[in-house]
């Protein structure tokens, strides 16, 4: 397995573009396609917020065909809480790109993302269909993942392949997303392809496989979006045959396929809203998964402990206390913390000034992991998150005006 | 009923006193002492944290005999994940302070704020004491108030009197906290006394019902703290007959009560660590209770939506995205969010560019309501929360050092 460059068309039969079209300010780009040269099965996760954009309910109907053709992808406006009227807008998005495309609408599935509550602006998509699908091209994956950006600082894309019966097959893949980033998504878009031949329902299952473990597992700021979506699109065009599921060359597939998703949403997280760093929780000796679960995402979303990463302040007195509101029974006099392995608190007490003089070392750094073991069990959970600074509070306290 | 000055000390029968004796920085308080002329009744309600700092498990266990004498408070350490040695030093504090009164050390309450996760500086504390027991005065209420504080920047006191059955009732009381503040309480200390003559039960009672209105619904970063107390000390000493449950006069004295929490609860709320604003998060049309609540909880916890807030931001996205991911299962289609009463969404669907113009008016005032219809029921919940700004990350990036 080798990481390539090409992003979203890297692997073969994908053509994408990028265009301005009026949504977000010039030249900023805001209107997205992604098209595979030929129908294949298509795979997708969403967001699990109520409150579900216009275009998540249109791709979730899509989804139970299975079969996809293209991704049109708007950034700017998340056309959601805009009630029959955004879903009107959203299916005319899908429809007006496959009539330029001549293809069944029901192939292509549509995206969006931006502030919340607000008419799409129609008129400039309905303009920027046909001039995006003109625009259409083999090298276009960099376009593609910058027009789904929103208060992004940088592209995230990846793409990643290794040889599968004798073929070479890819995995692409860009995404957008820096705040309302949480587990079980966020305002978070990511979209694969491949060129692999796979069946609906085992690339279901390898991408709810691959999302788990990544993008189900970082946290910026504890809100989960009504727009989160990562789909995945397989056109078969590397030639191999149809990978079966439990196959050696299948695993092979789910290597590919975790890798891109790791990569995009550790991309995500780094790029978190305001972040300077990104931080390993790791919980370990919980009684149960959910009870490990529980205590990394208390102890990852705590404003507390997130404003003391960013002041690089050795304070895990905010860490226990977190861990203590958790709702877990714990047993405080079995809690250990440990930075980068180094021991700080052992039986629910500091271990005193030496140990702190390291930690204060371990905290100065841009990356670190963290240990919490509850001392009950021996169920394991892991999150990635990030700090809160000055500029997380700027980036969001002025983005919708 | 009418407020008067005094604070902790208003009440008949009470003195207080407040020392620099060098946990904290001179000449910054950081040591008192409230004392009753006789022993009376003690209610208490402490954190729900299961790190709870040593002085929470010494004052639970002194509560069981339910009487109370004195309360000695230090602030600038919490004495929490100090394990025996800070079992040993909460029982140390307490039986000093006995000796001192010549009372039962079963009769000192303890309280701490601070850092977590060092020990206490026995060594000052040893030497204050007796200098804090000789300062003991009448008007010592605001000296004591200033001793607890730590990142709060200005006291919190509250006096209420009532005629009950011909004569005086005074309710006095102070508090400290201004982060980790949430539901279930935080690193919140509020203690209050008062000369109404009421047995045990009825008084604990009495403030259980004053505390869940108040001091548990407000919310400034939704980190429940190791150290939450709320202790009611009772003289007798307004020589009215004992209260008894159910009564008239029983419910005038609920009413002073309810008051004094209250007014403490929105003086902790005001002087939230660099909040700018107070908001009041109504839920109504619930299902339950239950989910009014947790709805409640999500909206006013979320960072996006508090970031909003301090932007003066009309991003009512958020506050429906926040419902959205609340696990609570809302039917979007039935939301509706007003402002001071004024309508900005009905049924999940923005009312437009009007609307938004006398929305964005409103979120520049410092102190408002928003109200989330959910359509599903009419049970309701409210909580306060404050806005996050720029110097909530500043006061908790560089507390601890």
């Amino acid at each position: 397995m080798r990481e390539i460059s090409g992003g979203i068309t890297a692997p073969l039969g994908f053509l994408a573009a990028g265009l301005h079209v009026g949504i977000k300010k010039p030249p900023l780009l805001d209107l997205a396609l992604v098209v595979s040269v030929r129908e294949g099965p298509i795979a997708g996760v969403f967001t699990r917020n109520r409150v579900a954009a216009a275009p998540v309910l249109l791709d979730r109907r899509h989804l139970q065909r299975g079969t996809g053709r293209a991704v049109i992808v708007n950034s700017g406006n998340a056309n959601a809480c805009t009630g029959a009227r955004g879903f009107a807008d959203a299916e005319e998005m899908g429809a007006l790109t496959a009539a330029q495309l001549g293809t069944d609408p029901g192939t292509v599935f549509v995206g969006s993302t931006g502030v919340i509550g607000q008419p799409l602006p129609m008129r400039c998509i309905r303009r920027g269909i046909p001039m995006l699908v003109k625009q259409l091209k083999r090298r276009g994956g960099r376009e593609a993942a910058r027009a789904i950006l929103t208060t992004d600082t940088r592209t995230k894309e990846v793409a990643v392949r290794a040889r599968i019966a004798g073929r070479v097959v890819t995995v692409g893949g860009m995404a957008k997303g820096s705040g309302m980033i949480h587990p079980d998504m966020a305002t978070m878009l990511a979209y694969l392809t491949t060129d692999a031949a796979i069946e609906q329902r085992t690339l279901q299952r390898a991408l709810v496989a691959a999302v788990n473990p990544s993008f189900n597992c970082i946290s910026v700021d504890g809100d989960t979006s009504t727009n989160d979506t990562v789909l995945c699109l397989a056109n078969g065009m590397a030639g191999v045959p149809v990978l079966r599921a439990g196959s050696a060359a299948c695993a092979v597939f789910q290597r590919l396929l975790d890798h891109a998703c790791r990569s995009l949403a550790m991309q995500v997280c780094r790029d978190g809203e305001g972040a300077t760093k990104i931080v390993e929780v790791n919980v370990t000796g919980a009684r149960t998964r959910a009870d490990a679960k529980q205590v990394a995402r208390v102890v990852a979303t705590s404003s507390l402990v997130k404003t003391a990463l960013f002041g690089e302040d050795a304070n895990w007195g905010r860490i226990m206390a977190a861990i203590g509101r958790s709702g877990v029974p714990v047993d405080p006099n079995k809690i250990g913390l440990a930075f980068e392995g180094i021991p700080i608190v052992k039986a629910g007490v500091g271990l005193g000034t030496s140990a702190e003089h390291r930690l204060a070392r371990i905290v100065r750094r841009k990356e670190f992991a963290l240990t919490v073991d509850l001392g009950q069990g021996s169920a394991t959970s892991r999150l990635w998150t990030t700090d809160l600074s000055y500029d997380y509070v700027k980036i969001n306290a002025s983005y919708h005006s």
